[in-house]
């Protein structure tokens, strides 16, 4: 027996046949012996148009206005969810936000999870094997007004109820049955992951696995909630409930559970020296020419872009010959391009440079585990691997448990497919 | 200066244009000097797509995941509607039945309201002119959970709303400009009334007048709320605001109100001997022929069909000649006809009658007016102009304000207009 959250998105609710397939998914695990609550995200679409009405009514809208109108598609789903529950046999309720309640801070759009107290969920399934239905992506501010979650509300709610209810894990029923190794596109005979560590995870996530989102992960690290990647299109009936050695078994290491466990490093034993290869074609490069090499340099050129909220991720300055003059290359979010140029640009007096460069032929190329904080070596054989293909790096950035460099956009299925073979990640 | 409630139905709010509409209407009764608070349905046709939903999902569903589903129109309306106010510079916020908190029994579906305080709303429209914005047909249990209020509940509401907040007058805007002394496509010189008593809208929404439901009408009696019908299709920047003078002239006892005002019968002056004609089309006949003439025979009829919660209107017994047998005609709602017939078949043996007919092919005409109370002839009247015509009277009831006939249904026009014409409520 274990206490399980279930988690389903807007395709997996998209109408009536969907709901109830739903429902099925959620039979099995009751059926299995576990105790479960289940969250929700709007049908697809239904979001998506509130929130065109709302722009529509107009552009400049009150946040608060826009939360109660926006979180009426989850009210909509988690009642049908339990209808259909009901006349299956299942005791079931819907929950609201603000009926739990599920307490956020007043920022309206993009509100955080302050508190919840499961008390009532916890004894509802105790005493009656109810399970909990409960919408997704709201909660309630201190002034009795609806809130919204923002981006990836309904994971980070799945994720802050297991905490509340003390869940021994939480599964996000997504159209992939687990995290890969890399992209399957690019590497085909890519590996499923077993186990990844929260900050394994939040690597991939933050660099284009787009399974979980990084919010949801980190709020699953700070509560220590097991989360799980499993695909919504397995049959509902046949597949099997998670049960409590999923996660337990910590003398092989190996986790049953049919997708991908996200946990602790303390629940992994046998560390994979590298987890997976990620890359991001979402980068954008821009070169100073003939700046003058002087110390204050950097600051004169980062400090406004900081101030326009532009994160710059890699700097590379070249070492100047006679000393003099240098160039400086540093890469941006390809959507801040221009936003960055004109910072400059604005700030050209200042900085002095000879000219302005820019690119978005390029792609960051990561490769993450956290075995590397105990072996030596993988970034050199990333370089060894990536020089034998006759790959150019541009720039590097290292962490505790990633290497990432930045190469031309053209030579990316190359090296993915080149790195993950070297660190014996395809399948046999 | 007047305080107000306004109430907009669902084909007022289809799509953004139409509640950019219904924002111009609600302006204008600011820029008049009004304090306002608005009620609003769901979008037309929103409400049955949820209701039609949760059949699909399971045609036996709890009434409380019914009305959670349900009750999520109302809430994208009143955030679409603030966010307009908003635009348009006039302070206004939405209020959901549980944020009011509209207080109801815990009967799920058609819940009936039992409290609303209405202190916060009206401090925010003294202090800050802000507009209340509130979801129409919902409310909250005492358990927390959201309840409907049933066919017509966002009238109910907007009518409680006004008794809360003690407001001057309720402004239900409709797809007609006020009530009629009769069907104007059967007279079409019909006239508009100008007042009328919640008595005898009563009698005209019972009757068939479809412009406010029963319900609405009681409650606006017992807490003495003035209603108002009028038309949602004026222009609603030319339409002049609601003015104290519009009700509170009892000199004249004639209201400038642009529609029809419902009120208490002590606030109309002169009182017309007869307010209008009303029909109802929803009539069938049943007949038993050569029942026993005895003690009991009524109960052993009428009893069987009250506990089948068959509503019996019109009852006639024809005196028999030998005082032996007799026929007895009575009326039900056309829908419980067949449940009617059933009933009394499977009482048949303990009723003892020869044979059962049964038509629909019938109309029930009333003469409405609470000045007949203190004016007799009204009655005479009606059976003179009806016979004159040559149109048989099957049956006939009374009450205090009303007399009603029940005739042939081909001679439904003829009668209305010579009734009309009758007792001079022909505009000139």
């Amino acid at each position: 027996m274990a206490r399980i959250v279930m988690k389903f998105g807007g395709t997996s609710v998209a109408d009536i046949d969907r709901i109830r397939n739903v429902a099925k998914h959620v039979k099995r695990e009751i059926d299995g012996g576990n105790q479960v609550a289940v969250v929700l995200s709007a049908m697809s679409g239904t979001t998506n148009q509130l929130i065109e009405w709302t722009r529509e009514a107009s552009p400049m809208h009150d946040a608060r206005e826009y939360d109660a109108i926006v979180a009426s598609g989850e009210q909509i789903t988690i009642g049908l969810l339990s209808v259909i529950l009901q006349s299956m046999g299942i005791n079931a309720r819907s929950w609201l936000g603000w009926q739990i309640p599920i307490k956020t801070s007043n920022i309206h759009g993009a509100a955080r999870i302050e508190d919840i107290d499961g008390t009532e969920i916890i004894k509802r399934m105790q005493n009656e094997s109810q399970v909990a239905v409960i919408a997704g992506f709201q909660g309630l501010a201190s002034d009795g007004r609806i809130t919204t979650l923002g981006r990836g509300g309904s994971d980070t709610t799945a994720v802050a109820i297991a905490a509340a209810i003390k869940a021994d894990i939480c599964d996000i029923y997504t159209d992939v049955n687990g995290v890969y190794t890399t992209d399957p596109r690019i590497v085909p005979n890519a590996k499923k992951l077993n186990r990844i560590s929260y900050e394994e995870m939040l690597e991939m996530a933050s660099l284009g696995a787009k399974v979980l989102l990084t919010r949801s992960v980190e709020l699953a690290m700070i509560h220590k909630v097991r989360l799980a990647v499993r695909s919504s299109f397995e049959d509902p009936e046949t597949a099997r409930p998670t049960r409590d050695s999923d996660f337990t078994n910590l003398t092989t290491g190996i986790s049953n559970h049919p997708g991908t466990l996200v946990c602790d490093e303390d629940e992994i034993m046998e560390q994979e020296l590298v987890s997976g290869i990620t890359y991001s074609k979402d980068e954008a490069k821009v070169t100073l020419v003939n700046i003058s090499d002087k110390p204050g340099i950097s600051a004169r050129i980062f400090t406004p872009l900081s101030e326009a909220n532009i994160n710059v991720d890699m700097i590379v300055q070249n070492v100047s010959e006679d000393g003099k003059y240098t160039n400086m290359t540093f890469t941006v979010p390809e959507g801040d391009l221009d936003k960055a140029l004109k910072v400059i640009e604005d700030n050209a007096d200042n900085i002095g440079y000879e000219k302005i460069l820019s690119a978005t032929s390029i792609v960051k190329i990561s490769v993450i585990g956290v075995g590397m904080r105990s072996h030596a070596g993988v970034a050199a054989k990333m370089f060894e691997t990536l020089a034998k293909k006759g790959i150019n790096i541009i720039a590097i950035t290292t962490s505790e448990i990633k290497v990432s460099v930045l190469i031309d956009a053209e030579y990316i299925e190359l090296a993915v497919r080149a790195l993950h073979t070297a660190y014996d990640l395809d399948v046999n």
